[in-house]
C-alpha cells in the first residue's frame, strides 16, 4: 500500500468543498488522517459517518491543529480570516494554512499583516463547486480535472506552497499558481459574473414565460441556485472587480441590442460567430476535462 | 404490434429537430412511414442510413406529399413559410402542414394569408434543441417530456390542430396551445434572450480570464455555440419581444449592479434570495422532466 503523502490534515468547515476535499484525501489515501471541524456537532459526526473525516470536533483542539501538516480552511469567503487568526493563536509549532475562498486580494493581504511568522498561509481556490452547499452535496470526483487556483506573493514560503500544491495534485486537481489581483480579476469574470447574470435572468421573465423554460433557461439560471450569503459577501469583498465584469458584459449585451435593433443581418451573424468561436475555443482548456489545459504550476 | 397512428408523415429539413423527430417516429411506431426531404442528396441517404426516414429525396415530390397525413416543415425559421408555399403548390388534396419555428407571428400571419384552403396550416415549436445542429446531432428522445407549443388562431382548423398535437404526444412531448403573440414574447424572455446572453457572456471576459474558465462559465456559454445564422433570422423575426426580454434582463442585471455598487448587505442578499427562489420553482414544471408540467393542451 502506498505511504500517504501527509501525516495528518485538517479541514475547517466541512460543506460542499470541506466535505469533498475530505473524501478525496481519505479515498485516494493522500493523507492517514483527515480531522474535520465544522461549528455544528451534527455536521460533524454526520461526516464521520459518511467516511469525510476520521474524526473532528466543534472546537478547533491545539492538538490536531498542531499535528496536521496542512490546515485547509473552507469556511465561506468572510470567515476565512477570523478563522486563521484563531488558528494562528492555538499554534505554537510551525503550521501550514491554505484556504479555498472565491476571494484572494484581502483574504491574502490580512492575513500576510496578522500572522505571526511560524504561521505559513498559501491562498487557494479550487474551480469547482455546484450549485449545491454543505455536506449533503460533498462528492468524491469534484476536484478531478479542475483548475486550483493558488495565489502566492512574495511573502509566500516556497516550501509552504509546494505542500500545497502537492495536495490540490494529489485529489486530481491542476495547481495554476497567479497574483492574488489577477486572480480577482478572473474569477470577477469568469465566475462572479456569470453568478450574478443567472441571478438577473431567474428574475427577468414575466411569470407567464418561465411557465415554458427549458433546458436552455434551466441551465443560464443553474448558478443562482448558489448560496445568497456567499454570493452577497464576494460582491462584496470584490467589489471594483465584480463592477467592472459586470460593465464589460452589459457592453456585449449592448451591442448585441444595438445590432438588432439596426436589423441584424450580417454584422449581427457576424458577432454571434465571433461569441461562437470564441466559446468552442473554451472547449480546449481547464474545466472538468482532464489533461488538456495548457499551464500547470 | 400497435397499429401506427400515421400512414405517411412527410419531413422537410433533416437537421437536428427534424432528424429527431424521424428517429421517435420509425422507432416509436409512430406512422407506417416516414419521408424526408432535404436540399442536399447526401443529407438524405445518411438519413436513410440512421434510420431517421425510410425514403426520401431532394425535391418535393406531389405523390409523397399528398400521400402523407401530416408534413412537418423542420427548415430554419426563415425558410418555413416559402416552403409551405412550395408545398402548397404541388398538393392538389387536402393537407395539413405544421412547422418547428421558434418564431410564430410573422410566419403565421403569412401563411394564413397566403396558403389556399385545402392545405391546412398549425404552427408549431418543440421546446427541445441542443447547441449543435446538424442530422448528425439528430438524437431518439430529444422531445421526451419536452414541452410544444402549438399557436393555432381563429382560423386555424380544429381536425388539423387535434392531428398535429398527437403527433407531438405520441413522441413524448407535452402540447400546450397559446397564440402566436404569446408565443413570441415568451420564447424572447426563456430563449432568445438566454441565447444573447451566452453569447455577450462568452465574449465579455479578456482572454487572461477565460483561461480560468470552469464548469459555471461553460454552461452559461453553452448556448452561444449555437448555429448564428438561425439565431439572427430570430431577431429579426422576432425584434420587437427580444428587444424588450434584453430591456427586462438589462434592468434586473442593473439592479443587482446598483445593490452591489450601494456595498451589497441584505439587499443584495435579499435579491439574490428571490433570484434562488424563483428559480427553484421552475424545477417543478416543464423541461426535461416529465408528467409534472400543470398545463397540457
Amino acid at each position: 500500500m502506498k505511504r500517504p503523502l501527509f501525516r495528518q490534515v485538517s479541514i475547517v468547515g466541512l460543506g460542499l468543498i470541506g466535505g469533498s476535499l475530505g473524501l478525496a484525501l481519505r479515498e485516494g489515501r493522500v493523507a492517514r488522517t483527515v480531522i474535520g471541524f465544522s461549528r455544528r456537532a451534527s455536521t460533524v459526526s454526520r461526516a464521520v459517518r459518511r467516511g469525510v473525516i476520521d474524526d473532528g470536533d466543534t472546537a478547533l483542539c491545539p492538538n490536531w491543529l498542531e499535528a496536521s501538516d496542512l490546515v485547509v480552511i473552507a469556511t465561506p469567503p468572510v470567515a476565512v480570516v477570523k478563522t486563521a487568526a484563531r488558528i494562528a493563536r492555538r499554534v505554537e509549532g510551525p503550521a501550514v494554512l491554505t484556504d479555498v475562498a472565491g476571494i484572494k486580494v484581502r483574504i491574502v493581504r490580512e492575513l500576510e499583516r496578522l500572522l505571526p511568522a511560524h504561521v505559513r498561509f498559501v491562498g487557494g481556490h479550487p474551480m469547482a463547486g455546484s450549485e449545491r452547499s454543505g455536506i449533503e452535496a460533498a462528492r468524491l470526483g469534484l476536484f478531478e480535472g479542475a483548475l486550483c487556483l493558488l495565489t502566492p506573493t512574495r511573502r509566500t514560503d516556497r516550501a509552504a506552497l509546494a505542500r500545497v500544491r502537492r495536495l490540490w495534485r494529489a485529489v486530481g486537481s491542476r495547481p495554476v499558481t497567479l497574483t492574488p489581483q489577477a486572480h480577482d480579476a478572473c474569477a470577477a469574470q469568469i465566475s462572479h459574473m456569470p453568478h450574478l447574470a443567472a441571478s438577473a435572468m431567474a428574475l427577468a421573465p414575466e411569470a407567464e414565460a418561465l411557465r415554458f423554460a427549458a433546458t436552455g433557461f434551466r441551465d443560464m439560471t443553474r448558478l443562482a441556485m448558489g448560496e445568497a450569503a456567499m454570493w452577497e459577501e464576494i460582491c462584496r469583498a470584490n467589489r471594483r472587480q465584480v463592477l467592472e465584469a459586470l460593465g464589460r458584459f452589459e457592453r456585449e449585451l449592448a451591442c448585441l441590442k444595438r445590432l438588432i435593433a439596426a436589423g441584424g443581418g450580417a454584422p449581427l451573424r457576424r458577432r454571434l460567430v465571433a461569441a461562437r468561436l470564441r466559446r468552442k475555443g473554451l472547449a480546449l482548456f481547464g474545466g472538468a476535462q482532464k489533461g488538456k489545459h495548457p499551464e500547470r504550476a
